[in-house]
């Protein structure tokens, strides 16, 4: 194991920064004495566009791809048209890097609100697949601000790309107590698409006969994230499926202010970037008052990469610690909740 | 108004036939003693696709076209590959007659067990666009079932299929007491398809003074159905990500045994065909299990279409009131549930 981590931040906008700061935090604290973390900030997002019209120019992708993973804070607002820095970076720096799996896991901590009547058992991961479906770019418009325009989306889906978030997934289900692996998709509607996914994760399930396996429609499987989340332990889907389920899961587990995710590459032939689920909040940005925890468990992702399991793990005991002891009445500042972590871990 | 309806009667697979049966008795129930209902019976489904490998043939979908509306039950069966029954009947039928609206009202009726915390008062329409976007059926795959296979989806998006369901759903929002439509889409993602949305909504919002407006992303928008599901009214949305939200929004007021829908062509060129949400429940089939109340429901929507909205408003009260009174414990049968809202109308 690599006993230096050289890290790449992009705090990027909104309470984006806030919430970094208090990743870096965590990480410090939690390192082992021996490890050597070195950090670079990428002044990357909504500020840098408006200065220069720059998204993300290809010397800073260049320098990106040297670091060993990227911490994202946020990227966005309102300020800049939509798409422009989603496809122009975002977006941009999952497809150069070629993440494949989103990984974005799901759990209800104790003590923490959710939407639910009778707090189910919530503790999933969605798979979601990060470098094809309808993210690719791919589609157009005829006759634009026309009453005859044409606009168009295409998904475009891969053997090659199914197969490897299929596998991927297959092995993280593999892995857990549960071995239970749902493959979402809408296959009696996008019949080739469908039919792809669902050939795969067939032909692939027949390397793990350990992991149960099903499938949900889309639409359904929504239903038992309200109803039942109880019955799902890994679930692998596309790109836009994966979008919308984890916000929705997030939702349910108590909000993206706890939604961590990893956009990885595993072959490690670019670096992977961890990022919180949620966007910049531009209305509460620069008020303390954002939560910083799906940040710090973006870390906690971020180190299990690294192969620093036993430091993910005590980020992650930790957030359970404090947020079964806090006193819910009291509204923390993003500082406090940072600094009760980095105390605990 | 036309004193004779002339409707077509797709019972369809499983349940299908049970819930239409109670459909059928409410509706001859409210109607006025002047009125002339009569009622043809199509055998389409999955037992005529596996007698006579037929899903809708010419002849019957000619016969069709001449109805007042078609009442449908539920379609499919899992002894018949996925897509085969959904492609070439139900949405053959949709596209056919060209059922530009997919109407989707959402209640949570009082007593009703909903699996959010809290009972937050729900009372919103989905009107969802019912003939374009991924499901036009254009796709296609390469090199099918080998390691090279690409297999894509295209949504297609024009000016004239986009307009006219958002005129149609701003006029819906301008009827309401709240006179709030929001539009949902993915627009800093699919950015063709989401700039044609966008510009036509904010086109046609400038003849809707009376209408507040608003924008959420997909994903987003999933997270307000569980938190905060009280701020919407009417939403207006493309045809998958309409897919979706309304089964997550049946989800949220009691489960899709309540959720009615209608495929309207406002035009009246074609007849408009009314169902429930849900599907054809295999498992439960032919045992009275079934509620029936998502199909009767639907044909209130029947009713309004056609004219009949004294009729309509009276069996949307008596599901209330039945909902309101009834004793949750003692599960009813679903010839029950139709004779108890037969009395009532
Ligand atoms: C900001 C947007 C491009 C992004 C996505 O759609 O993937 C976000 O919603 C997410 O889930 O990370
Ligand atoms: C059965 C399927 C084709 C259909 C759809 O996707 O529209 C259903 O889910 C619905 O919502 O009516």
């Amino acid at each position: 194991m690599s006993r230096s981590i050289d890290l790449a931040v992009i705090p990027g906008d909104g309470i984006g920064q806030e919430v970094v700061t208090q990743g870096l935090k965590v990480l410090n604290a939690v390192l082992p004495q021996d490890v050597k973390l070195e950090t670079k900030e990428y002044d990357l997002g909504a500020q840098r566009w408006h200065r220069t019209g720059e998204t993300l120019p290809d010397a800073e992708l260049e320098a990106l791809k040297g670091h060993d993973a990227i911490l994202l804070g946020a990227i966005g607002d309102p300020s800049v048209p939509s798409g422009v820095l989603e496809r122009g970076l975002l977006l941009k720096l999952r497809f150069a890097f070629d993440h494949f799996i989103n990984l974005r896991p799901s759990k209800l901590f104790p003590n923490t609100a959710t939407p639910l009547a009778g707090r189910p058992e919530i503790d999933f991961v969605v798979v979601r697949e990060g470098t094809e479906g309808p993210y690719t770019g791919n589609g157009g418009s005829l006759r634009t601000g026309t009453e005859h325009e044409v606009a168009t989306e295409v998904s475009v889906n891969t053997a090659y790309g199914v197969e490897r978030v299929v596998r991927d997934a297959f092995a993280r289900a593999a892995a857990r107590p549960r071995k239970k692996l749902t493959l979402v998709h809408k296959n009696n509607v996008l019949v080739y698409a469908g039919h792809l996914w669902k050939n795969t994760f067939d032909k692939v399930a027949a390397e793990f006969p350990e992991v149960s396996t099903d499938y949900l429609h889309v639409d359904a499987a929504t239903i038992f994230f309200v109803t039942q989340p109880e019955r799902f332990d890994v679930i692998v889907t596309d790109n836009l499926f994966g979008d919308i389920l984890t916000d929705l899961a997030a939702a349910v587990t108590g909000g993206i202010g706890l939604a961590a995710s990893g956009n990885i590459n595993p072959t490690g032939a670019f670096p992977s970037m961890f990022e919180p689920v949620h966007g910049t909040a531009p209305d509460i940005a620069g008020q303390g008052k954002a939560d910083p925890t799906a940040t710090i468990l973006s870390v906690a992702l971020l180190l299990r990469h690294l192969g620093y399991e036993a430091e993910a793990v005590r980020i992650e005991d930790a957030v359970s610690a404090d947020l079964a002891e806090r006193d819910g009445a009291t509204p923390r500042t993003t500082d406090e909740i940072g600094d009760a972590l980095a105390v605990r871990v």
